[in-house]
């Protein structure tokens, strides 16, 4: 008889690695230290370093020999940030609360003031002929609202992503967009922007939510609109970063990989708890809690701490080509990027195969609440893995509920008062199945189906 | 047969004004207005000049005449922010949130840095020897929790407006304390702060919630802390400030007056959408009410915008110095100075002959909430008001739920998006109600029960 999918005595070790990860607090205690000892940590600064010399001691601590421990150097063009306000000059003066983008242009030590023209969305800024914002700042509105999965992101993130290239190239001297975020305190929300090729950055700042509401408002009583920005970012040259390894090998299958892990860099204005801190302390923990298990998975199963996620995936293409030799060797992966909240699906877009595998650890996960995917994800299996699934390393995610997560992201506000201990131990719990199952099955997660 | 306390005309009357006021837009809009167009208002400064202008102004377009309204001015010592940060060199290098408190003393050009030594309560601090901080940061902490009426906030303020002071006397170079505030964002609590007579002040920081718990996570791992501050605030000598008053004149008790108003400037670090524009907006607009109506009040009502409330109730102070002469003339009064929040009691130290004048009040607006109240207030009828309590007003208060005002009051986050436009409504109603009903009776809240 053909040795089933998952074996039962898989399933019953799965189990109790599960119930282990409801009672250990060592995610909580990673983050925590993570996020006080480190604090925030900008790709490719010392504070980027520090957080790397943090992993390698945390992972001695708990129990990982030094010489399993790799990093994986690469270079990046650094960008820091300098001094910034705004300030309403008329019709009614007052300060503004803004924050520079990633990759932001400077105004250079004197301030820049100008009218500021106001756009509903980016498509009506796109929609301009060239020149038509020579001289003026553009503001750019949108209406991103809440959604579990995070969709609302990805379509609105487009006005910061794509809207200060977008208004350099119709001449905007600067350009001021309303944070892609979703609370409404005085806190402007950072993440990087794209420029051009061949486009001269210019200054480029979010406003809090409660600024542009004031904006608007301004706006809706018919004046015209004067701002002066000052902000002082700067292109600091080569920086390095690096991405951190951990394997924990496998016995008869141990040239196949599964792969796991979270980014190691924050955005500057927090200290990067819920991005993605918390990816860093659920995997680690689960992989760590399988490693105190003594039990060898058949596949090796792989920890990665990556550098330089914020600033353009620069870790994730650099994990990429370093390993270009074994990609085809990775079986199956999930990230941990997406804050804190808890897993309530898994996505996965697998050979019918994967099937009875997929079904095994929902039958583990669903007394956590995961609950049954529709099987038709088309998303990556994280950021990081994102090239990897470019280069055929089929899609799978352990979802979590990111209803709040742009409360905090990208904000002074992503800080560890704000991680439920709860529902971090149910993610250690999802990612201590998910990894125990998919390390020690016959099935092969990149076969093709047959055509139909 | 004498006169009911409150004849029923009257009571037909006042709850006309509670259904218009229900329906009725004004202090919404006029709240939207100060904030958006006056914004920040700290006292003093030119931007409180510019809120009485706009004061001026919006009665006006309400149909006030101009010369209704008076200015009545006063002079104050000016104190304005500087520049303000705060960063953990050692052990784990990192920036804090920090604001000013009102009046801290500055660090000059060059930042400070000490070793922080933390207290859990102010008393600890009191405790200490003379010297004792001598080349220290003192930083302190406490619980503030939340409190429907406020009162959290009168025994934990002690940390803030004593705090600095007591600190200062120890010989410590700085203070930074946890903000007095309930909500757990990036934002730091700012308010005035007293020191005792000959103290120099020193740099006197408050941490945000978030931050204070970082600092004490630091020390709990056993870790000296060191920090650097720079906080350049500046005393800026002489200033003005002013009242605004305008009457609604009585006819046969016109020299009587029923007192109501807010306070007109705020901190700098929000736009004081809930303190203390909401306070402006209910009364004015509650004012305007019976303006509008038409129908001429026994007693006179007098609306005041006070200036200078923040840094010590100098326009308080100011008003009962000015109308010394009028003082037993005012009968009654209620400041609005505790946020956007829904009325829900009746805070009332009056004769027993008052009774059933606070019954018929309860009478009218019980249907929107307003309760019993247990006629043993001892609280002030408003900060504003609490020198003519002194003086001899009698205690009344119509009283807000502030459960969240402290999640706000004195942060950046104090802006107009907080305002619930239906809350709003209730308050107007509340203060119509209370003024037409306190201006038409012939009972005299001065006078004394007989003793017993
Ligand atoms: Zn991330
Ligand atoms: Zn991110
Ligand atoms: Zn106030
Ligand atoms: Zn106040």
């Amino acid at each position: 008889a053909q040795a089933a999918p998952v074996p039962d005595a898989i399933l019953q070790q799965a189990k109790q690695l599960r119930d282990q990860a409801l009672v250990d607090d060592t995610a909580y205690t990673l983050l925590r230290d993570l996020t006080t000892q480190v604090g925030p940590r900008l790709a490719g600064t010392e504070a980027e370093a520090r957080a790397r010399q943090w992993s390698v001691r945390a992972l001695q601590q708990l129990g990982f020999d030094r010489d399993q421990i790799r990093i994986e150097r690469f270079e990046l063009d650094g960008w820091v940030r300098g001094e910034e306000w705004a300030r309403v000059t008329a019709p009614y003066p007052q300060p503004l609360v803004v924050t520079a983008l990633g990759d932001s242009g400077s105004t250079g030590p004197i301030p820049v003031e100008a009218e500021v023209v106001l756009f509903e969305s980016i498509e009506d800024v796109e929609a301009l002929t060239e020149g038509a914002l020579t001289g003026k700042i553009a503001y750019v509105s949108h209406a991103m609202g809440k959604t579990q999965d995070g969709s609302s992101y990805a379509y609105f993130g487009k006005t910061r992503f794509d809207g200060p290239g977008i208004a350099a190239s119709k001449g905007a001297k600067a350009i001021m967009i309303r944070s892609v975020g979703t609370q409404s305190h005085r806190m402007a929300h950072t993440g990087s922007t794209k420029w051009p090729e061949g486009q001269t950055p210019i200054p480029a700042l979010a406003l809090s939510q409660p600024d542009a509401d004031q904006l608007e408002r301004m706006a809706a009583d018919g004046e015209t609109i004067q701002v002066a920005i000052k902000a002082t970012p700067r292109f600091v040259g080569k920086t390095r970063s690096a991405n951190l390894i951990v394997d924990l090998p496998g016995s008869d299958r141990g040239d196949e990989i599964i792969i796991t892990g979270g980014h190691l860099d924050s955005w500057d204005l927090g200290t990067g708890a819920v991005d993605d801190g918390a990816g860093i302390a659920i995997t680690t923990a689960a992989v760590d809690l399988i490693r105190r298990s003594g039990l060898q998975p058949r596949r090796s199963i792989r920890l990665v701490h990556w550098g330089a996620e914020e600033v353009g995936l620069l870790g994730a293409k650099a994990y990429a080509e370093a390993h270009a030799d074994e990609l085809d060797r990775h079986q199956l992966g999930s990230e941990s990027d997406f804050g804190a909240g808890r897993v309530y699906n898994i996505g996965a877009d697998l050979p019918a195969a994967a099937d009875p595998v997929v079904d095994a650890m929902l039958r583990l996960l669903a007394p956590l609440g995961v609950g049954q995917t529709a099987r038709d994800y088309t998303g990556s299996s994280g950021p990081d893995l994102s090239p990897l699934n470019d280069l055929g390393l089929p899609s799978f995610r352990l979802l979590q509920d990111g209803t709040d997560y742009f409360d905090l992201h990208h904000t002074p506000d992503d800080t560890f008062d704000k991680i439920d201990p709860e529902a971090l131990r149910q993610n250690v719990a999802a990612y201590a199945v998910f990894l125990w199952i998919a390390a020690n099955t016959d099935v092969n997660f990149r076969a093709q189906d047959p055509a139909e």
